[in-house]
């Protein structure tokens, strides 16, 4: 697994199709990620017809690595395929809360994850699309997701036709606390983010956005407060019409 | 990766230390994972003391790896890191709502996934403990976690000393949906458990757990719907208190 540490999200990809045999035996290898007991609480709905990348697009902003790439792939927390099982076999399956949800979610992000870091170390580019959660309804019902089945990670996926530059991340010391929660004081601050914000890329990211501050770009423009809210809101709707609250 | 194909949960470990280089190394090498808005919306306690180790293990139901592995990860959604720096550069983080939650647990369970591929590569076993999720609050009193920061995977490590049976998975027809989701019917049902329910282990696993049927050993005994709903309840709670809902 070499490959991550020069890894990058792709956004572009070549006009080359991925051998479906490929992309099965990556999902196949990736089933191996422990799962909550052994019930593997997951399902991918595979998506290579245009007519429904253009349906999945508005879901993700139209960013246009959805009607471009020549695979996607939508992982959705699956609850369904268990429950229909117990109710095939004299049990009564009691899956339609949230820890529940949580589970499936758990199970199914991991999954996900061993499928990244294989396609990656096979050559694949992939951009992971945090916009799943965001129009989930959309994609329940492009996909057709009955009751207890939510999408929670979307990939787009192919062979990469770009070299990105690798993004910046915080030092290790930013992200890890020895035997209890160090908090964050307005020193450890400067010392964390002060190389990240000395970047060119970032200093540019601010001018670009118009703003004084990189933590006022994620905060007044890219991930607000209204629109989290407004999210969150739309989010829990639709866990409850999945059978999940 | 090549380990992937034969990887199985390690619950029984060496008398041997992991070094803190080497676990450095793989947790700054998994920072490459994709995350949102390159946030880093992740935190990760690492416990190595027996006073620590035997606080949080009641949380995880005295499951004995966690007081025996060398090192426990418990791996948190963070939105504290990023709104204090927020805070610290005029800006107004609004991060205390289910989506940004569920934002980080995203960024935290890919994160943490890329680190046990990393580490199962680098000859280490491992643990994913799902009860991190079923008794939080104790593990956010062990661990000091502030608000805006919540536990969601803990992982117990070492240097293996034992090689479990491979356990069994479903075939990938199973889980891969072809443009859209198709549904479970009973006959698919049999076609995708026949296996699984045919294993030796799993009538073992019936008979142990004077269960009829496999399915019911999950729905009556591990996994019941009293259980879930109470602990949804206490997980719902928890949310709030750390300030996510």
């Amino acid at each position: 697994m070499k490959t991550i540490t020069t890894r990058r999200s792709i956004r572009k990809y070549q006009c080359k199709e991925v051998d479906n045999e490929l992309i099965n035996k990556l999902l196949t290898e990736s089933e191996r990620t422990q799962t909550m007991g052994n019930l593997q609480l997951y399902s991918v709905v595979i998506t290579h017809s245009d007519e429904q990348k253009r349906k999945l697009a508005p879901a993700h902003f139209h960013q246009p690595m959805v009607t471009q790439a020549p695979v996607v792939l939508t992982f959705c927390a699956d609850f369904r395929r268990t429950s229909t099982w117990a109710e095939c076999r004299k049990a009564q399956p009691g899956y339609d809360n949230f820890l529940s949800f949580i589970n499936a979610a758990t199970d199914t992000l991991l999954y996900c994850q061993t499928f990244c870091n294989l396609a990656e170390e096979a050559g694949l580019g992939l951009c992971f699309l945090g916009t799943t959660l965001y129009n989930p309804k959309s994609i329940i019902d492009t996909l057709q997701l009955p009751r207890l089945v939510m999408p929670v990670a979307t990939i787009t996926l192919g062979w990469p036709d770009e070299t990105p530059e690798l993004s910046d991340r915080l030092p290790l010391s930013a992200i890890i606390h020895d035997e209890t929660y160090q908090d964050y004081t307005p020193e450890r601050v400067d010392q964390f983010y002060h190389e990240k914000e000395s970047l060119p890329e970032n200093i540019q990211f601010c001018q670009v956005n118009e703003k004084e501050t990189l933590a006022q770009v994620f905060t007044d423009i890219r991930y607000t407060k209204k629109d989290n809210e407004a999210m969150s809101k739309n989010l829990l709707d639709t866990l409850k019409q999945q059978g999940f609250l």
